[in-house]
């Protein structure tokens, strides 16, 4: 019995798979120019022996990445220091380049771009899409693109210009012009006799669209349903009136959100006069997903965009520096906080030690909140109607912490340094952190959130500053207050 | 021209929508039982205006929810205040009851069945899979499932029974087995007939599955070349052999990185002997990355699990319980470490405003690393081979880091304390603290990493705790020897 999963295009251990290609990108480096010789990398020079390994190791290497997806090539490249990457790169078929640069993370396709060749990377996108060719163009030089230009068909020309028109993350930018159109008073037979003549559908067809004559969209057929009806049965009794359809000047995240709730595998996009433009597959939509998931998370601790961990150092503290400015900024003023409390703290110095506790606390808390209410947001779940509600919760939410947080902390203090009243007022200190980073848990996301454009970048950031900040003065204040003498 | 835009059934602007149901809902609630009138809710008692008025808020209603996706319902119910989401709920069209349970978070589920009666319960899954009914299972009462099995077809009992025994986040929960399978040595025609005496395929099916008369997986056969190629063609030539499968034991989340990377709609499921199982759909694969990227976002701020916004302050409180103790047992030890340096502290007050800023920074730059080590983890991308290359950069960009952001911290403490050997200090444990929070950030997810199960949670307040911690170490050390007199 053969295992047929053997000859899966899939990679069940990436990691293990990455460490045997560099295994032979490692060997293949070493035949090309041995390191014990020190003389010009010559192959005329090697002996028939060292031609021989070179020459298995290649195809070795040939072999194992034939059948790669171009997402895994391009997580490959990612993984593997500069020099394995060009070698690498080099031994990639020129057709299917294409689709990997558009797979890479932008710092390695940047990489990538900067060693090829006009003519080289002329060639390498040759097969790609409109959009595709549109998404890599900020990576061309401007000569690149007019000779791209050039070597299309008008058709595409006018693609492409249409591709390249659209504004930045809208749904114009996700859209190929890949579809199959039919018009409403075909029957079935006439629809798979059209099809048949057909080399093949375009990637991730699971409906035709249908038009009238001028091209003006009326509905979708389910390719299911074109299977399992009778041959005579008309298309328009058949066709999907009321399913989604997009514009190119929406958002491309509505769009996305769109896939991931219904598990679309395509979506018409349509002009404002109906006329149908293209559509967006499942493909694009999911590159899209990615991207932004991993933008957001890489957001959340300050990394302005995702680091080729073989790039230089130079390159990837720039990447931090925004973040750790800010953050230092925040500290200066945290800092100037505490200063103001100098003589309270040198009568007594234990509040030195204790003040952290307030603030570790307050922070998590804050950020706690905030998750809750980033979350809540994205779904469209916290309405004008239900806002106050949940601010009365998170409140109530952080009182009933506090008292329990509080009193820990007092009791804390209160064994360490026998001083019923530090004890006090670390515990009400404490209280009105939580509060504290309640408010400010739900009234920053909520504040950016109106102002249109949300970065959990800076609100992160305002966050930790103002409760850090905030728990530090409070606990200071009544420290001075009610230990003053 | 009709916008066919007008009735679809996607949500343009989800927060608009929550807003006009719940207007709805709070129209509907009054006319049943007016708050101006003290008597029990008797509908005879009620003028024929109200009547009327009401008939016609509930009939809004009843067209506003008619063509919803189960998705959408979810968000909605999650969004709404428990006596709304009862009374929406009860609107629902029981045969669309089970599928929303399943799309709705947790806590939201949980609110939802303990309302519902047995006989309701019942109904409401009876159209579900056998793979669905399994994912819900443990929010049912005992008695219910007994009930359930009953009421199966003896076919469907038994793939409860195999859909159930599967183990937690495998391949097997995500499984359905809505499979259609044909014979390898039949043609485009016959295949073309056989399925045009089916009602209609599963949802999601991109492909058909070749198997032979003892159900052995051989290949499949994607819709598309089956509608390209002539009748007469014979299946085992068109059929793919060397697509994914999968196997019900595999991580879950392996097939669904597998959905997300190449874009598939389906996925064949064999056993040891290649026996076709079942398939994953790009529907149940959706659902699980939705569930575990909320959770990681979740996690990242220490809620244990997604949280209804309406459920009781005390639930809420409960999930961040964890967290928040964790973080202040982090937050006690951070204060023992400066106690320990109290009389530093007496002698040179100033040290107790500048260490936060060492602190702030240091905690930054480890989140900066520790995010960029968990990403890269996350694709496969740190082999052993590459390790130390890693280790190294990120030791060399601390560095760097270090002399900057060192520099401009000494420089502050200089001009606000005019205190040279002071500057010094600070500026050499910003650099010794930013190494440390390197250190850190590349360690402890690659230990977690390797001892299995990784954990966000734990890896976060572990990483927050020993670099502030330790930055406050080496500053007041610093501190201590070099301006001890």
């Amino acid at each position: 019995m053969t295992d047929t999963r053997k000859n899966s295009h899939f990679i069940e251990n990436m990691e293990e798979y990455i460490s045997q290609i560099q295994l032979l990108l490692e060997n293949i480096a070493f035949s090309v120019n041995p390191a014990n010789q020190q003389e010009s990398a010559n192959p005329d020079r090697h002996s028939p022996v060292e031609d021989i390994q070179h020459e298995r190791h290649l195809s070795e290497l040939l072999l194992k990445i034939d059948t790669l997806h171009p997402a895994d090539f391009a997580c490959i490249l990612e993984a593997i220091p500069l020099v394995q990457r060009m070698l690498l790169w080099e031994s990639i078929k020129s057709e299917s380049k294409g689709k990997i640069l558009i797979a890479a993370s932008g710092a390695v396709r940047e990489s990538l771009i900067t060693t090829m060749s006009h003519d080289a990377l002329l060639h390498a996108v040759e097969l790609l899409d409109s959009n595709e060719i549109s998404n890599l163009s900020a990576d061309f030089p401007q000569s690149m693109m007019r000779d791209l230009f050039k070597s299309r068909s008008i058709e595409e020309r006018e693609q492409l210009r249409t591709a390249m028109s659209f504004t930045r993350d809208t749904v114009g930018t996700l859209m190929d012009f890949d579809v199959v159109t039919i018009r409403k008073d075909a029957t079935v037979e006439s629809v798979l006799r059209y099809l048949r003549r057909l080399d093949n559908l375009p990637a991730h067809t699971d409906q035709l669209f249908v038009v009238d004559r001028d091209n003006i969209y009326l509905g979708t057929l389910p390719l299911s349903l074109l299977l399992v009806n009778e041959p005579e049965i008309k298309i328009s009794t058949l066709m999907n009136f009321n399913n989604l359809t997009l514009h190119p000047d929406y958002k491309a995240q509505q769009a996305a959100q769109a896939f991931e709730r219904y598990a679309l595998a395509s979506v018409p996009v349509l002009d404002e006069d109906n006329k149908l433009l293209g559509r967006v597959s499942i493909s694009s939509a999911k590159d899209f997903i990615r991207a932004k998931a991993k933008r957001s998370v890489l957001n959340l601790s300050g990394l302005h965009e995702e680091e080729d961990i073989f790039s230089s150092v130079w390159k990837s503290a720039k990447n931090r520096w925004m973040w750790l400015s800010l953050n230092l900024c925040f500290a200066f003023f945290a800092s100037r906080v505490i200063s103001g409390f100098e003589d309270t703290i040198v009568r007594l110095v234990a509040l030195a030690a204790l003040m952290p506790i307030v603030a570790i606390v307050a922070v998590s808390s804050a950020n706690q909140t905030a998750t809750n209410t980033i979350h809540s947001l994205a779904l469209g779940q916290i309405t004008d109607r239900n806002v106050q509600r949940v601010l009365i919760k998170e409140l109530a939410i952080s009182l009933l912490n506090g008292i329990i947080w509080g009193s820990f902390s007092g009791i804390f203090a209160y064994l360490l340094y026998k001083n019923m009243a530090l004890g006090l007022v670390i515990a009400f200190a404490m209280l009105l952190s939580l509060i504290l980073g309640a408010l400010v848990g739900i009234v920053i996301p909520l504040t950016l959130h109106k102002f249109g454009r949300y970065s959990i970048f800076g609100s992160n950031i305002l966050l930790a500053a103002i409760t850090t900040s905030g728990s530090f003065f409070i606990f200071l204040e009544l420290a001075t207050l009610f230990l003053g003498n």
